[in-house]
């Protein structure tokens, strides 16, 4: 019986933004942590290469982060969603940022600074401040960052997590150097199939959509019909169609779930009004 | 008589994201080349520090880009001028981006590859097909990638124009390596003050404004204001207040110019519905 029951229990691969010691990692095991089932964590490189391998059916989901309050939206997400897989968002959640300047225990001089391109902009007044003379090099993770300079010469220092620290044997310099108190990322799950939704808690709802952007008031149209039904936005973006400059599809972050009436009402006028459209589904907005 | 009327020539100091042989010199010296005055072109590292030199009165104007077709919006000119600095946009122009491949002439192998992130961005799957083993680096413009590997070591490689390979003594890999045909940049120039605008000739006029984002329908209130009096929007942007997750500035690039009366008064409207809001003018939409 035992057995049988341990054969029964799901196993799921997650993949994340690696290497280990990235914020993505730090939030798929919280997220999983207290869920039934096996979970089996593979670090990817990079962004794109995660979505991707979803796609393919290699492994089942993976977290990837979609913005952070003071850089935006991570562009390649958003871009991978629109043009390259059919995915669809089964959760998000937030996460604080809190950045360290991690250096080797024997480092004298800093020269060189190495993180994720957005880490660097997070960043980027403490560093004119402190280091205007580094030169800044960007990898593909503030992970990737960490094990570099773990790895590499001493005149070197990562942006990354006390927790990067840890796992790559760095020392802090210094602690909590973003530029903005406050800083945090979104994150999302995203799997080839939407997850069945419980109705209770906060939920969302994200679609993509191409609109006739040359006809006067063609994205107010579309607007009207979350107003006239009472339905918030929480976000619209806007991206280019990557075929003519001034072209652009637009990503809608709706609160609530397609299974409220009013939801999946606009949802579908708006996809009658689209030149092209895509439901990323919805999902449980989780606190971790 | 000629002495007086050589010292009557305007003088203006134009500040470009340097260093020499950028996309962004390439458009100023096309730009001011028929022009009546006397210019001084000066190259500044770093899209915002540019900027802060013509907030500061350091320099008369500045060209900067501000949205690429395939990556969209360069998010530091915009951040800069919601958040950092006062000034408006005199003019607009487009410029087709062929991304080339730059080495040095003793060249054998290829390990490393250097670009303003943008220009790496824009040629990623070229990258990930010929040199998916390269380290990739960033740098603050492809002019400064050219001169860096023209003074570095034989086994790195710059993503420029053919303009700079030709300034730093490069030699072309391959051409036009970018992902899109059709990849062009919008540049705008900044300035304190807007000039006396011409009604001849294409117009465009751009605002950001922040709005209670927590009340469903606000932003279709303001979009409805330019739709009713048949305003086309060219471009809608969101960017973090840097405050909260989940708060935007939103910028509009609107069809028209001021002295147009519906303009004006779909601004005006938008204005009074705006918790903060700033006009950056009306522009010629330059062609070059």
């Amino acid at each position: 019986m035992m057995s049988l029951a341990n054969e029964s229990i799901e196993e799921r691969v997650i993949g994340y933004l690696g290497p280990r010691g990235t914020y993505s990692e730090e939030v798929a095991l919280k997220l999983y942590k207290d869920m039934a089932g096996r979970f089996i964590f593979i670090p990817y490189t990079g962004i794109d290469n995660v979505i991707r391998a979803v796609d393919r059916g290699e492994i089942d989901e993976c977290v990837v982060p979609v913005e952070n309050s003071v850089e935006g939206s991570v562009n390649i997400t958003l871009d991978s969603l629109a043009h390259e897989v059919n995915l669809v968002i089964t959760k998000e959640m937030i996460q604080m940022v809190r950045h360290n300047l991690l250096i080797k225990n024997n480092t004298k001089k800093i020269d060189v600074i190495v993180s994720h391109p957005q880490a660097l902009a997070q960043c980027r007044q403490y560093l004119a401040r402190q280091f205007p003379e580094a030169q800044l090099k960007t990898v593909d993770s503030t992970a990737a960052a960490a094990y570099l300079v773990a790895s590499g010469a001493e005149n070197h220092a990562a942006i990354g997590s006390a927790q990067a620290g840890e796992i790559y044997g760095l020392k802090n310099y210094a602690a909590d150097i973003q530029d903005h108190s406050g800083n945090c990322t979104r994150f999302i799950v995203l799997k080839k199939t939407p997850e069945i939704s419980a109705t209770k808690g906060d939920y969302k709802t994200s679609v993509i959509c191409r609109i006739n952007g040359k006809t006067p008031g063609s994205l107010c149209d579309i607007l009207i019909e979350f107003a006239k039904r009472n339905v918030n936005l929480t976000k619209i973006e806007s991206r280019p169609t990557r075929t003519n400059l001034g072209e652009y599809v637009f990503f809608f972050d709706i609160e609530g779930n397609l299974s409220d009436a009013k939801v999946h009402e606009a949802i579908a006028a708006v996809q009658l009004k689209s030149l092209w459209f895509k439901n990323l589904s919805s999902y449980p907005v989780c606190t971790i």
